[in-house]
């Protein structure tokens, strides 16, 4: 895990069939690249991305609410934190980047606390969100390959370091 | 405290001048009205609201991330929750309706929170967020009367029982 | 509020009758002394604090878990938290000094955290904790006045100030 | 990592040097059973049994409580959780069985949500807790070598399943 970026997927469990695929996609190329995916663990878009992760033979880690029952089956490895809904803080802070795909209203909260936390946040038809007077403040890509190049570009400068 | 409901208020820890005195003008309509306001407890829109409350001898209640000594000279009660910005998901889970004034990326981390809580969530000059193929998830207000009426009836409908 | 300290009772939701009168006694004399009382707002040693809170006037804070339909009938102000166990952190977080009564696993932690936030620790028939060739953390009391009168004057030292 | 537990190590910051080789040993003990071991990534008993594992080639994640420029240098997989000391719960709860080695007051509140949470606790060198007329609820270890056999045992129990 030496030298590549954490990068963080966050999205819906119970997203539309092509927001499933993008986020398979966002998984394969992620893998690919060597990064380490974090995400909430469980079903849907966080599903969606460890089963790209894991077809690449990359490493997928889960942070679920509760116990690990709820993990999809193709996360590598799941931990159960105990925190219920406060994980979505870890879920964003672990991630050099993070990518936002759909997404529901706890999408919302991890978009809110990855921004306050000055991570970069790439948008895959996701939220949008604006606030009054100021500058957009999401990274918008219009297909996986470019929300995966974006991430790997910013997640570059505020960096994991030597490791 | 009994048979009033409790409303969460959230925004940005420097808002420009115009948005203070909403804050401070929810802050009064609030206390008049019975309510126990519940807001992060530092300066901003969260020292507005506290100042509007004291006016009217109502009683504020500040969850602050780690010391009260960041706490504003307005509130009742400081309380230091030793949590951080997870104090966020506690500020706005403890409304029975939250209004959200101006506000910057952690007032976007409350909303989620809020809206994943299933809590209504009135809107005065904040964020605007929009989710791909949904409702818009915010209550919109123009006023501070508005903001507060709007609050206090959806409030009801989840209301603190029978207390 | 102003210029009392704010004092937090933690201990088991399922303590001997004994425990649970030793409890109300803590809560009445923490009243009569102006304190706000913080608390989990659940049963069993929270109950019995909030009642004795509530026979002397006084007011409590419950810090609940999740929803309010878990606080007990006496508490002042019930606030559901959103959490979870998490919560714990925040009760003891919140006082100038913890009084420790009787107390299950959750008690455990929550003398832990309080002492790892530096706040001091009054033990009342609680749980007894010892690091290998450490001075003893928690101050015994054997009686609720020795146990009030041990939370005011450590409180009195890191007090809330001028508030 | 699949079909091994997932073994959580808690202790001090700053041990003894006793500790610190106890800690090491575990580490090397976890890594050659297999299984993924999980602390809070910093130095002290986290650094040791970082470098256990490292030593014989295993896998090591640290749940560090802010930024990871405070990890150790052995953890194989550092994650900033954003989450400060509440961290505490992630780790604990993260873990099939916890062993828990010398200590510190942060050590003593993961030792409380261990229990809280149901997991088995096995204590090596560490704080003794003793609630009034209960069972001791730790289990006593002598050796790493008896830490790490009972750590086996208990996880087993209530293992990871079919993963």
């Amino acid at each position: 895990m030496e030298g590549q970026p954490v990068i963080s997927v966050i999205g819906s469990s119970a997203p539309p069939a092509e927001t499933y695929e993008l986020a398979r996609q966002v998984g394969r190329l992620l893998a690919r690249a060597g990064c380490t995916v974090v995400c909430g663990g469980k079903g849907g878009v966080m599903e969606a991305v460890c089963r790209g992760v894991a077809e690449e033979k990359g490493f997928s880690l889960g942070l679920l609410p509760a116990g690990i029952e709820e993990a999809n089956p193709y996360v590598t490895l799941p931990l159960s934190t105990g925190l219920g809904e406060v994980r979505n803080v870890a879920v964003v802070s672990s991630g050099d980047a993070v990518i936002s795909i759909g997404g529901a209203f706890g999408t919302l909260s991890e978009i809110g606390f990855a921004l306050k936390l000055g991570k970069p946040v790439i948008a895959l038809n996701t939220w949008s969100v604006q606030e009054p007077g100021a500058e957009p403040p999401l990274l918008q890509a219009s297909t996986p390959e470019e929300a995966v190049k974006l991430a790997l570009e910013k997640a570059g400068k505020e960096h994991h370091g030597g490791r």
